[in-house]
């Protein structure tokens, strides 16, 4: 196969380009020359504080992205992610999920559930010193528990300050960390949401598709106490007057446009190493993808005969089958980009670089050391992976495993416990134990065990468990035996027998059942690879920052910058109004219009668009909010914009700061986008706001948002 | 839902347009102006005998289309129309089939099966008054068979000259007759084939789609003997010396280009009548779709709990999705292109401009009584289509019928025997009964038969037939009981009784089987129907020219020329190479190239690219079939050009008459286009000559042919 060498220099340089990046606010001013060429008209020294406007509009919602769109707290968002809310509110003879939902005034606004939240940032300091001052000199995982330590003390010490949340967000895997401090508002209302046939048009389907058609957004609103402090629900509370909130624009939107994003991106992987990213293409992905596919098939082979085993299954197997789709998807993606290659040329230029630097040798050798950590990973990642499967695809080993992990912790003070082991997480063990039972075939849970043991034994001797080799034994035959008397001698496929053992009073460390005796040998092994992973990544926590200093200064001797990677705080990504070429001979238009909600209309779900939607297309009246070159109305927006998962609501913005558009989705060629950004076919895909003007106006009317947000009513 | 108002105008003034039209070349002159505008350079009165140059070059090849290439009979079609001849020559130790084949010499060409035949036109002659001679004055049947008769003897007499094979082309729906003569060439031989990853790439994966990238040309040659007559295979014949050849054009091709296409269309409607389309649309295609789709769910459900029943009917359940996809696809078209609506305007409109004619009088008689005959044809439809799948959906139920009717035929002298049951028929229907026993379950024929009687009982009772209330009863309780009985009873699902009944001795009529006691007692209602339905062809066979030339005068008011709807005669279609939107949001390039192949290869086929293939791809060397602006290697191209069926091996020839591209498909957008051709649906798909160039130049090299084509090496 031809390497694309195409791709490669369109990616080595495209990092120098304008489309790449989720940066810091106080990033910008930095990058000022290129937003400017790019586009922008503001200033951007004015968006270097996320406290202060236009970025305090900006907020986190259902652990997702949203922003202020009036000074009375309005909150626009994504349908899916206001989708709890909707759902909460709806009844038997009140289906706001089918029929949508219009406050006809405050009075009428509807309460979300009470662990509903939007996160107002209104704090956002550099703390690296205070967070690191008791882990210098510290190696391993002494190094990891004094960060944890310090970052647990400042936390604490933030959210004594009541109706704030507080956290700490490690930047460029442990170079800096930044203490976040956020208003968090608590009586949170739904005031306006489309039909669910509008708002979630194409569903699964259409998931991660363009061209799209979806009005995925939903207006809320955030309620405080008459002191203007964030307050449970109570009629009495008053709308919360925001620091900023942003105005929708009323002009014209076209291929090409600058555009800017701005929100809470998850994770990505850009910046790990080049050794990392051969490890992800060339195993991880594969062998993931190969495992899945092992397990798909020895599922459905068990669970043939058995209707109920099927049922049981089913879940579990679409998930598996997912997360097959998603790492071949991100795997293909990967190599379309060529990026186990590009990586390398980057880091290797990098290195020769680094090389010619006065101090060099200490960086060097702390880039070598976390190679080694890294290294030593690898030697044991197929080991790794399985006895993690084992575990994670089993329901009754891995419950016998919880309640013998949860003995040990009970012996400890509650503080000290394993985190998912505390008191407060006892609750949802119990209720993980007592799911088993609909999720549960012993037939099914043995071939899915002597699949994965069956690769097991195939491991070279040097990583092999004592543990599970004692448990299982070390041939076909003896797993076979072992298995067979595991599942035919065990109660805990019994419910009530398995949820007893929750209870303080048994005592499952000497309980004969064999489940328990075979979990309870094996969990030394699980406990020994948790520890040697804890250690490796206090020692890359400590190791890391040597490679990202170098790779940040040896950018700027390019006269680039470096973002770093996303770690679900408020990043900003700029670009344009973009078209696609997703393979050779198509071309995707970066505007869809109305005419494909009819072409895509089947009226079943989740192609059934509303009557009155469908009556208004027909009529054509769409008034100030038509694409004047198109002469019709648009639905939803495609940039080159840089985000990734978490990124949901995030507001689009024009050249002026106005906003154009909603983020919902990216697009399918995108998926290995958290590894590498192909501006080839990294996409971002936004509701036209002109869509959501027109749905205000015209078709579910709500005229008093409309003024309200300071929009003509048609 | 809205009416595409403006699909209808873009209809409506689209037949006035250069696009649509599958014109006999004598019609080319009278459209030279609309031809020439389009970008055609040459003369159009040359093209307008089809048995001179260039249009003789254009020959039936395998029942497809292909041309002559070289003055030595070098014969360029598709792959998939010279498959059986590549299979023929295929063996275990040389598959032809996987690894293509050249002839390094034309002793090496390798000899088709002795059936396949290129056939080249030398006649082509309006007989209209012979064939009508003795039918004017019948009716119904008698003028049927009156033209049957004259039609015979026409051929007869044709025929009796050596070499020749000569049919008879009914134009207009009856209202011209041509007599076709084609010199039959029977040694044809195989030169030149891709592998089959190359020439069927995709396969039925990218069957109808676009963007294509297949290779899809095989080059065959005709030898005739030494005297240069059609001869058998001899090793001593020589190369046939067509009358015309067309060049391979060197030039490039691009967007907007003028394209032109000559070939045998198979079958179109687009002159049916309004109420034809309606029937089409409202009732044809939805009640195949909704009988097809319930057949597949009962053969499913009744085949299910037996394994073997499910492999039997596996090919005739495959058979029904094909067919219910392919309407499914029809019924979508013929509504997005609004069909209905816009025929009914064009024939209202066209009416009334006839009513102002002074001799309309007879005119609209004719084409009322026509109605009529449609009108009667339609107000049995339900049943006619619920008999018809009794028969035909059934596998011993068939059998019976089949020995029924054959023992009633074989009472007839042969010549008078219905066709299909005539002595040269009979080994056709031994294999058929034969074959009964693979795809052959009681369980599920009883099932099939439930399913369309309890369709047939729904009807109104004056649809019902008789023979077929007495034969199954009258309600659900009695169709069961007498199921039962008939497939508990009969013997007809042993192989040895079913073809023992095709012996002259055995006497059906009087066998006591119950499935053959049925039979005989359905049979007169299949033939009443029979008899009806021939009496109406013969009908609208007489009535039908005067709805043709009303039309056809009405279209020469507006100064448009009307083509005949296809019927299997060379015909030729003018446009250019042509993107697509497909759907809001897409649009497709009209030229694919090379780029595509490695992206769509997966190396499982059919996306098997060979790897001298990939290398050549990768190495870059495209040489002089490089396209300029896009700089590599081009693969397919897209036209607007006017197709249906039969068009497979089509040339494609620019504006001096050069061929720059070879027909292998349409777009599945376009398989409503045997009814309407809506241009901004209607593609063709075609080879571009610059791909075989330089797959003949570079990747499997055959630089002989190149030269005997006037084709430079590289």
């Amino acid at each position: 196969m031809r390497r694309p060498l195409l791709a490669s220099l369109l990616l080595l340089s495209a990092s120098a380009q304008a489309d790449e990046g989720m940066w810091m606010p106080s990033q910008l001013p930095d990058i000022a020359a290129q937003l400017r060429a790019a586009g922008f008209k503001g200033n951007p020294a004015d968006l270097a504080d996320l406290t202060k406007p236009p970025m305090s509009a900006v907020v986190k919602v259902g652990g997702a992205t949203g922003a202020f769109v009036s000074q009375d707290g309005l909150v626009l968002t994504n349908h899916h992610v206001a989708f709890g809310v909707i759902q909460y509110n709806s009844k038997p003879d009140r289906d706001l999920i089918a029929n949508g939902f219009i406050a006809a005034d405050r009075a009428g606004e509807l309460p979300a559930s009470p662990d509903y939240r939007v996160l107002v940032t209104t704090g956002f300091d550099r703390i690296t010193d205070t967070i690191l001052a008791n882990a210098r000199g510290k190696q391993g995982r002494a190094y990891y528990d004094a960060i944890d330590a310090a970052t647990k003390q400042a936390v604490a010490k933030c959210e004594s300050d009541a109706g704030y949340r507080c956290s700490v967000a490690n930047m460029d895997y442990g170079t800096d960390f930044y203490l976040i401090r956020q208003l968090e508002l608590r009586d949170i209302r739904l005031v306006y949401a489309p039909p669910q046939a509008i708002g979630n048009y194409g569903d699964e389907i259409d998931n991660f598709v363009w061209p799209r058609h979806t009005g995925d957004f939903t207006l809320l609103r955030a309620y405080v106490g008459k002191d203007g402090k964030p307050a449970d629900y109570s009629p009495d509370n008053v709308p919360y007057a925001p620091p900023a909130h942003l105005q929708v624009s009323t002009r014209n939107v076209k291929d090409g446009d600058f555009a800017m994003l701005a929100g809470y991106p998850g994770v990505t992987f850009r910046h790990r190493m080049a050794s990392e990213f051969a490890n992800q293409i060339e195993w991880q992905l594969p062998s993931r993808v190969a495992l899945y596919d092992g397990l798909i098939g020895t599922i459905d082979a068990a669970a043939k005969p058995d209707a109920n085993a099927k049922v049981a299954y089913a879940s579990q197997v679409q998930s598996l089958k997912n997360n097959l789709k998603r790492a071949q998807g991100e795997l293909d993606g990967l190599r379309r980009s060529d990026a186990i290659h590009v990586r390398q040329q980057d880091e290797s230029a990098m290195l020769a670089w680094l090389g010619k630097q006065p101090d060099a040798a200490a960086t060097r050798r702390d880039i070598d050391a976390a190679q080694a950590q890294l290294k030593n990973a690898m030697a044991m990642r197929d080991r790794d992976q399985l006895v993690g499967a084992i575990r994670a695809m089993t329901q009754v080993l891995r419950a016998a495993l919880t309640v013998q992990r949860l003995a040990i912790e009970r012996t400890k003070p509650d503080a000290e416990r394993e985190s998912g082991y505390q008191l407060r997480d006892e609750t949802l063990i119990a209720g993980t134990l007592k799911q088993v039972q609909r999720r549960y075939s012993p037939t099914v849970e043995k071939a899915i065990l002597a699949d994965l043991l069956r690769q097991y034994l195939a491991l070279p001797a040097a990583q092999h468990l004592p543990e599970f080799d004692q448990v299982f034994g070390t041939t076909q035959a003896q797993v076979t035996a072992k298995l067979d008397a595991l599942y035919a001698g065990t109660k805990l496929g019994d419910e009530a027998v398995r949820t007893s053992l929750m209870q303080r009073e048994s005592n499952v460390a000497t309980d004969p059942d064999p489940m328990l005796v075979a979990a309870k040998a094996l969990l030394p092994a699980y406990m020994r690879i948790e520890e040697e992973s804890k250690q490796r990544e206090g020692e890359l926590l400590r190791l890391r920052p040597a490679y990202m200093r170098a790779l940040i200064a040896y950018r700027k001797s390019q006269g680039r910058a470096v973002y770093p990677d996303a770690n679900s705080t408020l990043r900003v990504s700029y670009g344009r109004i973009s078209p696609m070429s997703p393979r050779d001979g198509i071309d995707y238009r970066p505007l869809t219009t109305v005419q494909g909600i009819v072409e895509k209309h089947t009226g079943k779900a989740p192609f059934d668009a509303p009557k009155p939607l469908l009556d208004a297309i027909a009529k054509g009246d769409f008034g100030t909010t038509a694409d004047p070159v198109l002469k019709t109305q648009t639905v939803d927006l495609m940039t080159n914009l840089d985000t990734t998962g978490g990124n949901s609501g995030s507001p689009v913005l024009d050249a002026d700061g106005k906003l154009i558009g909603l983020n919902f989705d990216s697009n399918w060629e995108a998926v290995s986008a958290s590894w590498m950004f192909d501006p080839r076919y990294k996409r971002a895909i936004h509701v036209d706001m002109r869509y959501l003007r027109w749905l205000l106006a015209k078709v579910y009317p709500a005229p008093h948002l409309l003024k309200e947000m300071n929009l003509p009513s048609e």
